[in-house]
C-alpha cells in the first residue's frame, strides 16, 4: 500500500509546511510539474529525494504558458494518480493551487528572458516562455527551494530557467535531469497519450533522426547542413508528422551554428495532428 | 565619532554576511538606494532599524532604469559620505556592487509590471520601471529581506513594487515611508542639489500646488478638472519649471479619475532645465 502525502492548495499552506521544515534546518527540493506524471517526472522526484530533506512536487497546469490556439483545455489532468505516483517516487508534499490562487484579478507582472526565447519553441509559441518564467519565479518565491529539478527534454526551457535564475540571482540551484525514453526511444511526454496509434508508431522517428546525427558527429561530420539533411530524410519517413522546427544551435546561447564546434544542441519539434512533440540531444564538436 | 560599517561589493559577500545573521534567527531589513543619501533615505534606514535585527543599505546607481537621454552620468555619487550617514542612521552593512557584478555579459532577463507603468513617470521614461523592477528583484533575491523600505515620494515606484511583490509571491513585506521635505516644502531628492539657485527658489511650487489641491478637496471639491486648473495656476508662477505631467489617479490602479472618490493620488513631475522633480500626495474622496 502506498503512503498518502499531504496536498496543499493555498500559498499560505505550502509556505507554512515548508517554513517549518526550513526552520529545523531541512533542505527543500522542488519538482515543478503540470501533472499527468510519467517516468520522466518520477525521475526528477527521485533525484530530488536523493539530494534534499524535503521534496515538494508542484502540480499546476499554468494557463499563461499556453497560447490561445494551444491545448490548455485538453491538457491531461489526474490529481489522484499524480499524488500516488509522487508519493511512491519519494515526494513529501504536493502543491496544487487553483488558478485564482496563482493569478488573482490584478495580475500584471511578468518575467521575461530575451534572446534565448526567440528561436526553437519560442518561434511558434509566442508568450510561452514568458508565462513559464513567471510561474517558475512564483513557485521559487513560494517554496524557496534549495534545488529545483527540470528535465533535459525541454532543453530550451532548461536553458531559459538557468539563465533567469542566474540573471536574477535566485538562491536556488537548477538541476538538469536526463530525458527518460520509452523502450522504442520516444521521449516521455504527457502529450504522448494523445497520439493516435499510427502516429504513436511513427513518433520514434524524432529520436532516430537525433541518433543518426549523433552517429554522424561521432564519425567526424561537422557540417550542420549535412546533419540537417540526414535528419530530415529520416523524419520524412514519419509521413503523419510535420516538422515545426529542426535546429542545431549553441548549447548556451541557442543561436544556430553553421558547424558543430563546442557543445551544441540538436533540437526539433514535430506535429502529429494537434499533438506537438519535442526532443533534443547534445553533441560535442 | 561615527562607527564604521562593513561594505560588501560582491553578491557572495553580502549573501554570506546576511546568511550568517539569518542562521541565528535575525530578521533583515533592506533599504535599496542609488546613494547620494539625504534625510529621506535616512528616514527609511531609521524605520528599518526600528523593525529589524539587521539593516542592509544597498547603494547601486542602476543603469537599466535610466533612459538613453537621462542623467545616469551626472547622478551624484559619494560612497564615503553615504556610508557614514547610513551608519549614523543605524545601518549594519552596505551593499555596493560594481555594475558588472549586477549585470554580467549575458544579462537578458527582465521583470515587468504592465498597466501600472504606462502613465505618470512611465510615459516620459520608457523602460524605467522595467529596469527598476529587475534590479529590485535582484536585490530581494540577493538579500532575502523580511522587509524592504521605499519612500512615498516615488509613489508610482512604490505602487509598482508592491504589485510586483504581491504578483510574484515575493516573501518580503514592502514598507512605505512618508515623504521627507525641506523646511519650505520641497520633497527631498538627490536631484535637488543640481538645481540652480533661481530654480531651487521656485521648486517649492510643486508642494504648494499639491497643498492647494488638498485644501480644496478638504473643502469638498471633487472635480479633478477644477483641481487640475488650480494646481496649474500655482505651477505657472514657477516660470523656470515645465510641467511633464500632472495627474489625479486612483491610488491602487493609477488610472486617471474624473472625480475624487476613494483614495486618490495627485502626482506631478516638473522639469527645471535638465532636472526633473516629482512629488505627490494622497487625498480621500
Amino acid at each position: 500500500m502506498s503512503r498518502t502525502i499531504p496536498c496543499a492548495t493555498t500559498i499560505a499552506e505550502i509556505r507554512a509546511t515548508l517554513g517549518q521544515s526550513r526552520d529545523r534546518g531541512a533542505t527543500v527540493g522542488l519538482v515543478p510539474t503540470m501533472g499527468a506524471l510519467h517516468e520522466g517526472h518520477l525521475s526528477l522526484i527521485r533525484a530530488a529525494r536523493a539530494e534534499n530533506d524535503v521534496v515538494v512536487v508542484s502540480i499546476f497546469v499554468n494557463p499563461t504558458q499556453f497560447g490561445p490556439n494551444e491545448d490548455l483545455k485538453h491538457y491531461p489532468r489526474d490529481l489522484a494518480g499524480d499524488r500516488a505516483l509522487s508519493a511512491e517516487a519519494g515526494a513529501d508534499v504536493i502543491f496544487n493551487p487553483p488558478e485564482e490562487e496563482m493569478y488573482p484579478g490584478t495580475f500584471s507582472t511578468w518575467v521575461e528572458v530575451e534572446g534565448l526565447t526567440d528561436g526553437l519553441c519560442g518561434r511558434s509559441r509566442p508568450g510561452h516562455f514568458r508565462g513559464m518564467c513567471t510561474v517558475v519565479t512564483k513557485l521559487f518565491n513560494i517554496c524557496q527551494p534549495d534545488r529545483a529539478y527540470f528535465g533535459e527534454k525541454d532543453a530550451q526551457q532548461l536553458a531559459v530557467i538557468a539563465r533567469m535564475a542566474r540573471n536574477l540571482d535566485m538562491a536556488v540551484q537548477i538541476v538538469p535531469c536526463p530525458t527518460v525514453r520509452e523502450p522504442d526511444g520516444l521521449a516521455m511526454s504527457s502529450r504522448n497519450a494523445r497520439l493516435a496509434p499510427e502516429q504513436r508508431a511513427q513518433a520514434p522517428a524524432l529520436y532516430e533522426a537525433l541518433n543518426a546525427a549523433r552517429v554522424l558527429v561521432g564519425a567526424g561530420q561537422r557540417s550542420t547542413a549535412v546533419l540537417d539533411r540526414a535528419m530530415r530524410s529520416i523524419l520524412a519517413e514519419a509521413s503523419l508528422g510535420e516538422i515545426d522546427y529542426l535546429e542545431i544551435v549553441g548549447a548556451d546561447d541557442l543561436v544556430p551554428v553553421p558547424t558543430i564546434a563546442g557543445e551544441c544542441l540538436i533540437a526539433m519539434a514535430v506535429r502529429f495532428g494537434p499533438v506537438r512533440l519535442i526532443d533534443n540531444i547534445r553533441v560535442q564538436g
